[in-house]
């Protein structure tokens, strides 16, 4: 049960954002930005960092959600994404995807934590400054995310279809949208 | 020096909003309504959040600005702002802003370290719903906004009048203008 009154059952952030349309605004505004706007990252890759950074941290919405979102749009879908959450380095992904999600697992652990080595082996593996950016940005955000999830203990479905009925909503009209449409 | 090349020398979420103005929209008005907006807890005590999860996530930057926003509107100044940072549940702020800071340094740890019995506390002396959540949200914005700064290696000016300096701006005009105006 969520630790404070929500007055709905919408699962995970969702419900968040109807008890505090407030802040629900800048919050989807910042997800569609960061994961679906025009980018030199595909939107499959960009939800793959969200995916992984929120298996990181143990959040099963997040985790569950964005896994959801890479695997549509992902090619090789829930098995690529999988492999990513398993261990980054051996999954079937670029090189650059590699060297991205290396800097989001330090980010993960610390801002402090990411060094001038994981910048300059995602530049080395063909990685834009924009793309960096980005990278520590997403990653940053999920830690965000994932604590406003789970520190108001909101509820998680344990099913996958339901994260993969949300996906449809999400990859076909985007964040602001489809939470607006609730 | 920075990880990646801002193309400019401003101090650090300056910076990096200068950079990519695309993600600066959101992230300042993800700002302005969690510390400015009205709300039933001052700007002073939630710049004083924000200011403590800086301090325990060790982002000078963050800590350093904030803890100057939150002097500039908390009666005690800095006085008060600095004996929060050195320990919460001894400073001489009331009973419902020590219960809301332990909330925010489990959050600073993990959203799943939140437990009943911190919002229990919390409720039974005095805050609602509302205040509960916007003080999770804070907590986890700074755990975002403290790797972003971080995670990419910007710029922290040592004295802490470039940072008081950088306060009258943001009391007077608020984030999204004054970050504008830059």
């Amino acid at each position: 049960m969520p630790h404070i009154d929500l007055s709905n059952d919408l699962p995970g952030i969702v419900g968040l954002f109807a008890f505090r349309p407030e802040t629900a605004g800048p919050l989807s505004a910042l997800a569609e930005t960061l994961l679906r706007a025009d980018n030199s990252l595909t939107r499959g890759e960009r939800e793959s960092i969200a995916a992984y950074v929120s298996s990181l941290n143990e959040c099963r919405f997040c985790d569950f959600s964005h896994s959801a979102f890479a695997a549509a749009q992902l090619d090789g879908g829930y098995d690529v994404v999988d492999s990513i959450k398993r261990d980054p380095q051996e999954a079937p992904v670029s090189p650059r995807l590699r060297a991205l999600l290396a800097i989001a697992a330090s980010v993960q652990r610390s801002g402090r934590a990411v060094t001038a080595a994981d910048v300059e082996a995602a530049r080395a593996a063909g990685a834009t400054d924009v793309e960096i950016h980005d990278t520590v940005l997403i990653a940053a955000a999920f830690c965000m995310y994932n604590r406003y999830v789970d520190g108001l203990a909101t509820f998680a479905p344990e099913a996958r279809e339901a994260y993969d009925q949300m996906a449809e909503g999400i990859v076909t009209r985007g964040y602001e949208a489809a939470i607006a449409s609730r």
